[in-house]
């Protein structure tokens, strides 16, 4: 089911917006799992190991007509898929800050920027102001390769495409300057252990 | 209007989710602002000032039904409210991990507990062991006051309560143990400026 933005942009509702999750399994394989389920699971996890509490915000919902049944559920009747302002997760994990964003691609050789929204950048950059720790988790998904991408690595790669360079980042300069999370068991994505690297 | 939860209780959507606002005077007056819009001009202008980055979380919906008619927006036909599993509050100040929630109550003498959900306080309270700086901003609508309560504040109440003890907090604890938040000019309700003293 394809939804759009207002911008026309194609949205598809994330698992956890739709239905109520259960997965429960911390298996090897990502069995076809969407990056934000992956996130999930890690994040459960760690709260549930007491490592980090981190959860992804809910997508901003501009209401408009709501019905009120007697006794039952109110029921939303219409609204509209609001641009998020900030990125999807934040949280806190031994005393930093921690705010990112998810972005998947198909590409098999370089991340596209325009994945990337502009205010998202600009959220970022205030967040590290305040010495918030702030990155893009990446996943290349026709490869099945995994980066932490540090603030500053996106900085200079959109800094880059504004100044007229290319529009996204190759693969080699993830190898080089991200930071690769690798599959593993319990959670699948351990990103908080490539997120530890990039700690002041 | 009033909608409901799936518990019963009412809910009033939120200014911030209902239509955009354009709130820019900071006055004195609070003219009937809800303690949310109050809260969101404080955000405001901490972003504004780079003191600060803290947002108000969407409300989160269960999307059931979405139609998505050619050339214009998505528009959300069937959704419900789900129980927000957090705080409504979180962001970064100076380095600190800001977790809270915001609440009204209209008794002249004490803030009742049943205002205050068993998950926002087990989630305050897995925030606070990974340093996060955790409280509630609370204000005495009839009376026009406003308190910020410390994590361990609320937590000797919620204590007292479950062991039998009174269901409220008397408005002398707070005068007492709460760090009281006086009107000001911009931003009117600087809490900031209490949360400052219950920074370790």
């Amino acid at each position: 089911m394809a939804i759009r933005y207002p911008n026309g942009k194609k949205y598809t509702p994330p698992t956890s917006e739709v239905k109520k999750r259960s997965i429960k399994d911390y298996s090897f394989s990502n069995r076809g799992k969407t990056l934000e389920d992956e996130i999930d699971e890690a994040n459960d996890f760690y709260l549930q190991q007491q490592l980090a509490v981190i959860h992804k915000k809910p997508v901003p919902i501009q209401i408009v007509k709501v019905e009120y049944p007697s006794r039952s559920a109110a029921v939303i009747r219409e609204a509209y898929f609001r641009t998020p302002s900030t990125t999807d997760y934040n949280g806190i994990y031994d005393g930093y800050h921690i705010d990112f964003d998810a972005k998947e691609t198909e590409s098999k050789t370089s991340f596209p920027l325009k994945n990337v929204h502009p205010h998202q950048v600009d959220h970022m950059a205030v967040v590290a102001k305040q010495q918030g720790i702030c990155f893009l988790l990446i996943r290349f998904s026709s490869i099945e390769r995994y980066f932490v991408v540090p603030l500053e690595m996106l900085q200079n790669a959109w800094g880059r495409m504004l100044t007229g360079g290319r529009k996204s980042i190759p693969l080699s300069e993830f190898e080089e300057q991200a930071i690769e999370v690798t599959p593993s068991y319990g959670p699948r994505i351990d990103y908080l252990q490539a997120v530890r690297q990039i700690l002041p």
